[in-house]
């Protein structure tokens, strides 16, 4: 499997034996798998994925390019045995992933013998390029939520509650087929919605409220993560002139999001247009994320962030404003990098929504 | 706070100077934490959250018994300073939950006068022994998912696809007032019912098929846990027995599971039943977990498991049998121990039911 030999490439510069994958989002990137529980473990030689008896027909059935080990009783022992067994080693793992128990143990079972080396964001770094089945893949998952926001916005009225609607989204998005919702979806009105990580509550929505609606989606293993802010009624002058800031602030960072700019640039762009609108102190989070088999993964477009953006990346554009006591507005879209320019995969229209 | 003061007692003991809570369960059960980012720093003097600024109202909503310390920049870099700044001190930490990068990170950022020491599960311990408030919750979390099931099954026919009836189970599960699925609700049938992790898929029920569903649901924070297994038309004489060694084994370990034992040997009583049925080997993983904050926590029912089983604890009973091509069964129920006998708390039939 080409990313397996990818990652071999890596293994070789850097004169390591092997490397634990302990990740089960880099896991599924390399071989398929989708269960929650085992270590793929990359050499020269190949990829073995070790896992349990629960996943012995399912692993059979999903993994392309790994051998499969199923392990009765510890996979740490296991691992460690078998890394042993190969004299004088050098084994990588990754540190974000690994912790600091499953460390200990591996470096118990396996011997003085061998070498522990932390090598970071090996396959985090692969996976930031998407390659086309996987653009495929983000495609439709993105068009899924697009639909169902469209959808919810048709049940947006006065006494509904936010978690009514927020289960409407999640039984929408499965019901068209994703494997469920990307992270906890948000529905939060009136002043709540100055909360970014709003659980949705039994407050119904009001007249004259803003309401924020964050919804993702898992399909065929990859996230969409799609944020529309809508009002309820008629806003005032100064919601109007907010979502212009955050709307305004959103298409700036579109246009410096470029192959060869810093992440932390294109989050800085979005910063200077607040700015200029006073509300820069009300923008309390990054601009966005990578997107892709995590709903956050690599590149993370914060602050000062070094990381190079590269065609191939999808990331998330969600630039917000917040204010406790009356309320918060966010937009955002998935966006692919192109050689030139960009395509923003979600579809649903970013003019302000007064019902 | 009554948790934070029996941690601080244990503290004392191990003379540690604080502890630094990384799993976000244990901080929402010591301050009532519910974001996705922070770490809760428990010293003899108190205790105080560090999160971030998307937090900084829901933590001051939220959180009892603990100070908030909303940071800019690098988590570990500001508990790592603070720990410093108390000069020569013994700090713990959460192993199971602290990377190797992060411990890397906090070691960097306190110095070489601060001694970290690993402390395994001291808060996962105070958690095992469920006090009345959260009895309460789980109860109700229980009786939700019972409902739910007992609505499912009236939708079970031929032609109904598994993500059809997943996505109903997860939306009665949300308008019940649950914050949504304990975990990827599984619905699978045929020969799918053989795979214990089972992903919904789009095939259509059959008749003459196994259906299991695995449901679970969070509501105010603790989760439950439910497997019922019903049968599309009319068994065969296999499959009926297979159903009653797996009933017998519940029943069998719902006896054995009481204050004294040993948590190993509850898996081990529901074993020796499907071994007088010879269906051993077709039962692929433990007995049953603990539940509570988390769908999966201590104590643990599976082979050779040393724990001593509590009054207090509230565990899943789920024996299984798999055979590949042909289908699997399982039955689980969420059971609190009490001082004498033991409570079960999901509420819904446990006969075979044939549709």
């Amino acid at each position: 499997m080409e990313r397996v030999k990818e990652l071999q490439h890596r293994l070789a510069a850097e004169r390591l034996d092997c490397l634990v994958v302990t990740h089960l989002p880099n896991i599924f990137y390399l071989c398929g798998f989708t269960g929650s529980a085992g270590a793929l473990v990359v050499s020269l030689a190949g990829a073995t994925l070790f896992t349990d008896s629960r996943y012995t027909i399912q692993a059979r059935e999903e993994i392309r390019g790994a051998a499969v080990r199923i392990v009765r009783g510890s996979q740490n022992a296991a691992i460690g045995e078998v890394t042993r067994g190969r004299g004088r080693t050098r084994a990588g793992f990754e540190p974000a992933h690994l912790t600091v128990a499953q460390h200990a143990h591996l470096a118990r079972a396996a011997g003085k013998r061998v070498e522990w080396v932390g090598l970071p964001g090996a396959v985090e770094k692969l996976r930031m390029v998407k390659d086309p089945e996987e653009l495929e893949r983000m495609k439709a998952a993105a068009r899924l939520v697009s639909e169902v926001f469209e959808e919810l916005v048709l049940l947006v009225k006065p006494g509904v509650r936010e978690i009514d609607l927020a289960a409407e989204a999640d039984f929408r998005i499965r019901r068209k087929g994703a494997s469920g919702p990307a992270f906890d979806t948000i529905v939060a009105s009136g002043k709540r919605t100055a909360l970014p990580h709003a659980h949705p509550s039994s407050k119904p929505l009001g007249k004259n409220e803003l309401v924020v609606f964050d919804l993702g989606a898992i399909l065929a293993g990859y996230c969409s993560d799609l944020t529309r802010t809508v009002f309820l009624g008629r806003a005032s002058v100064r919601i109007r002139r907010w979502y212009r800031a955050v709307l305004e602030a959103q298409e700036a960072a579109r246009e410096a999001l470029r192959p060869g700019v810093a992440a932390g640039s294109v989050d800085a762009t979005a910063r200077r247009i607040l700015k200029r609108y006073r509300l820069e102190r009300r923008f309390i989070h990054s601009t966005g994320h990578g997107l892709g088999i995590e709903v956050h993964e690599a590149p993370r477009l914060g602050r000062n962030e070094k990381a190079r953006i590269t065609a191939g990346n999808v990331v998330t554009l969600e630039p917000g404003v917040y204010v406790e006591g009356i309320g918060g507005i966010r937009v955002e879209d998935d966006v692919l990098v192109l050689a030139k320019g960009t395509e923003v995969l979600t579809a649903v229209n970013r003019e302000f929504l007064e019902l």
